[in-house]
């Protein structure tokens, strides 16, 4: 699959899972919801906050900023299994600032009920790839 | 949610995302098919084996071991979103030893058209989490 091909179907995504790192290597993974902007993904915390995984995420990302975020469709017809993926590096958007602004508005347009609380990551992109069972 | 719960919900899902590291601290992220037994998570490489994701975890689990696997339902209607997550420590099982045969009787009896090829993963969890919008 092409570049494109994957940035494509990933923001055409509703949900992907985000993958952070602690600073000893423990891997963090939560669903997220996201809105595609480029070679830029913005994602804020969850639908319902959950203090304790927004720490762990902030907290890995300030120590470590490599991410990776998966988006993937599984059928138990396996010719229709597809997956793609954004590896990037993250970084945090305090409430207040513009650029978080900017991404609840981006979030709003794809998600009705989005309501924008907490800090928002926003991660660079540096390589889209992706796999489809139909080639 | 308890993490008999989220132990149950995970092995009754179809689909996990497996979470692994790099040496540099670089995530991979990667859908697996999988099964459950006790505290133990069996994963094969891909329906269809791509080489290279193959690698990447493999050699990524032998760096270091700490992994994470989420499964999770999204829907529009966030009152019924949940997710579940066993973070544990990986080993691999060659082609021809009698734990990759274990794991492959597992995997045929949850997916019709289980073929293994390859390694297995062999994931010791030691904490399933979880959390449901709906309490």
């Amino acid at each position: 699959m092409t570049p494109d091909e994957a940035r494509r179907r990933f923001a055409a995504a509703r949900v992907a899972r985000l993958a952070t790192v602690s600073a000893a290597g423990q891997p963090h993974l939560v669903p997220v919801t996201f809105a595609v902007e480029g070679d830029t993904v913005y994602t804020a915390v969850d639908a319902k906050p959950k203090r304790s995984t927004s720490l762990r995420r902030l907290a890995n990302v300030a120590a470590n900023p490599r991410v990776a975020l998966l988006a993937d469709e599984y059928d138990d017809d396996w010719s229709r299994l597809w997956w793609v993926r954004a590896d990037g590096v993250a970084s945090v958007a305090a409430p207040d600032e513009p650029r978080a602004a900017h991404a609840a508005a981006l979030l709003s347009v794809r998600y009705d009920r989005f309501d924008l609380r907490g800090p928002v990551m926003i991660v660079t992109v540096t390589r889209w790839s992706g796999w489809s069972a139909s080639g």
